[in-house]
């Protein structure tokens, strides 16, 4: 899950509005100073195949990873074996349980006034109909104000759907989320769910729910925008309808699986830690190549060719493949558990989780622990208010201008990612790579998000840009922040 | 299946290239005589929600319209019913039988070397698997040609995968038409065929087969781009794809349907007629909204548009609804037949069915009987021959200048419509209605082929349009044709 926010204002036009933040000297200028090195890598990340190669590998032969699914185990055992083999250090696996939801058989159908199926995609963690289904009378809300306003009376024994207008993933995902246990307070038995997107294809998007603690657990699909649409008309026109839901969703309890670790240890100060990666497992739909597979790949690719370029920061440059973000964030939670008081250590994280559509940059925030991170959907700050923040976002953008020729340099404040949420959380620098965003809603937790819906070009800008910035941070005299 | 043709050339450009075909006199110009009527019309349809209404109502009440369905039966009856309510004339009911396919539960996975589902639509008129489905390793091929290289000892007892490139849908439909019984020729057990889109969002698009005589029948469906491209990266990557399909469908003989017919009446020619229309049926996903529902009710509410003005043309304005266009064509040949040797009373047929995006204009082909039409897609002359054709088209480009502040004053030469083809082939003058073409085929024969794609500003200039063009030509002296 990204962030929604983007700035396209260029690195060079900030430059100008920051010069008491921008740095002192040119030996302070990460720019200059990485120039060549960044040419050395960008030459030869632009022109690589690796990537694509090993994408093409993870989502047509592995396919979807769900967490405690045969397909992830397999992803992560191929990974595994093949840092090993490429001779890059510290390879490892990390242990984490993750929880094994299964979706089983299922389908929804309208079955009066007319009869007709419903492409459906149960919601991820949802719990099951009974054998028999669930048949009942819907109703149909845009808002959960309108679904408060109803009321127990006319909302118990019915199935509620949820039939916003779309207001960008952030504000339309809340019904997928939140939808059962609000509409479960009122007694209903079954949610349907527009999908979370703009732009569809009868196509409907799965993604986690939240059960609230207190109200009864309700089973939860997704609809295509198309059939929302529909339910909204037929009410309008005073129609009732009414439909069948059947899944066979179950939580079947927790299985074994692993963060995959791997580094290019520091030759100065190793025990400093810069970490970059994405989240390696995904929906059972689709192959899992936007949503998350090719940020993985871009990342595991990024120090592959550190490696046979033969550069060793002073730092340490990790790459995680983060497991069981979608439905649990268990291998984020415990990168962060396994760290203990040792989270200083971790001078930088980077996550990329917005797809792999053409990169515009990055983004970056930092928390002092125990305050609320920058968020620019929020209206938060369009800039840093604290010093030593400003600072570090004037050096990252002097490092973003090394990606000037790829059309790439934004550094904007605001930014993380959900699996490292839980060091930025604790004051570690984040950063967010970010992406033009065009059509990455269209394609997320769908059938649809498939390896065809990526260019190799952007993979390959990818990779490029992890392997610079992951290496800058890494490589440079002075800490990201004090 | 809208013609694949379009022209860009404005009338303006074109008449000057046409001196010779411009109309002699003043008195002879259609736009300058036709320019207050024309005015009325528009300045009342453009504003008109007639169409809009009817479009709801049939998209979201009735829902899709597959031949021998309840739900065709009940949108003619709905039609017949409105009709005579509005006060149009000659409003009938001409029987006509169809086929009832009937889809049936249906499903396909892959099997081995990985599970999961393959989203899927039986194609139109395909027989159904046996009970137990059919499973059998994927044959993969891009054409025709290499599933001939291939050869019997290859393809007997597999299941053969069309994944072609994309070239437009008029090259890429063969596959779904011929695909079947070109497999089932070498021993294929079934086909699964890539969807004859550009664009997807693992969306299925079905649509009829033909299977040839002589050849066993096997089942046959599509699957969407994403799925066709992975079997092609399987197959590059050396693996066999195990694949099961179940289908229940079947034809279960015919039924009973109808064209639904309305006029208004010439005030001097009554017995010439100038009919326009689209096919009522649809395809048993989405609603049949651009295919081909919105059509039949811009056609319909330009007559009612008509007769609210009082606007009585010296000839017959008919508007039909041909019944079963997508499986069988019956609706159009049964008027066709009905005609028996009188089909020089048609004037001219209109057919509108490519969708109500953004109007163009219209194209135009007349063919002498017993000669092949013209076609711009087989490299056909780019404009006419025969004389009379010529000064046919001038004409037309002089009505269509009247559409030039909507810019849609294209007039092209090529193009007709499958329902009016059994007139056409008889040489009546034929038109189609012309649209931008952007999305059409991204929407056509899914589920989301939902009026949430239409536009109500492009309806109502559909509508507008038809009766404008409808209106010129039954009501101009001479005939569009000698």
């Amino acid at each position: 899950m990204p962030s929604q926010t983007r700035s396209f204002r260029s690195a060079a036009a900030l430059a100008l509005l920051l010069p008491l933040a921008a740095p002192a000297s040119a030996e302070d200028d990460p720019a200059a100073r990485y120039r060549e090195t960044a040419g050395r890598i960008l030459g030869r990340a632009l022109v690589d195949e690796g990537a694509w190669a090993k994408l093409e590998h993870l989502t047509t032969r592995i396919g979807h990873r769900l967490s405690g699914s045969p397909g992830l185990e397999k992803a992560v055992a191929w990974a595994h074996e093949g840092m090993k083999a490429e001779g890059l250090e510290g390879v490892r696996l990390q242990g984490v349980r993750v929880p094994r939801w299964v979706r089983g058989r299922e389908w929804a159908r309208v079955v009066s006034p007319v009869q007709r199926e419903l492409p459906m995609l149960g919601l991820g963690m949802s719990i099951g109909t009974p054998k028999e289904g669930v048949t009942a009378p819907v109703v149909v809300v845009r808002s959960f104000e309108e679904l408060t306003a109803l009321g127990r009376e006319k909302v118990e024994g019915k199935i509620v759907a949820f039939a916003p207008d779309w207001e960008g993933y952030g504000r339309t995902v809340r019904f997928r989320s939140s939808g059962a246990s609000v509409a479960a307070g009122l007694g209903a038995v079954a949610v349907l769910v527009r999908s979370a997107t703009g732009r569809s294809l009868a196509t409907p998007h799965t993604g986690a729910l939240d059960y609230d603690a207190g109200v009864p657990r309700i089973p939860a699909a997704a609809i295509a925008v198309e059939d929302a649409e529909w339910l909204r008309r037929m009410a309008a026109a005073g129609e009732t309808v009414t439909a069948s839901l059947f899944m066979e969703a179950r939580l079947e309890g927790d299985a074994d699986s692993a963060n995959v670790i791997a580094e290019i240890r520091g030759s100065e100060r190793p025990d400093e830690i810069v970490v970059m990666g994405g989240h390696y497992d995904s929906w059972d739909v689709g192959q899992g190549a936007h949503d998350d597979g090719c940020s993985c790949m871009a990342a595991w690719q990024a120090l592959t060719i550190l490696k046979e370029l033969g550069l060793r920061p002073r730092r340490t440059l990790r790459v995680v493949l983060w497991t069981s973000e979608e439905n649990s964030l268990n291998g984020g939670k415990a990168y962060r558990a396994a760290l203990g008081t040792d989270v200083a250590s971790h001078v930088a994280a980077i996550e990329m989780d917005g797809g792999c559509e053409r990169p515009v940059g990055f983004g970056f925030s930092v928390t002092k622990p125990g305050t609320a991170p920058p968020s620019r959907r929020g209206g938060g700050p369009a800039e840093p208010e604290d010093p030593d923040a400003a600072r570090a976002l004037a050096t990252l953008r002097e490092i973003g201008s090394l990606f000037d020729a790829i059309d790439a340099a934004s550094v904007k404040w605001g930014g993380g990612g959900a699996d490292i949420s839980p060091l930025t959380r604790d004051g570690v620098p984040g950063m967010l790579f970010d992406m033009v965003g065009e059509y990455y809603f269209d394609w997320h937790h769908t059938h649809a998000d498939t390896i065809d819906k990526v260019s190799p070009k952007d993979l390959r800008r990818a990779t490029a840009m992890l392997a610079v910035m992951g290496y800058v941070l890494a490589d440079m005299p002075g800490r990201l922040m004090p």
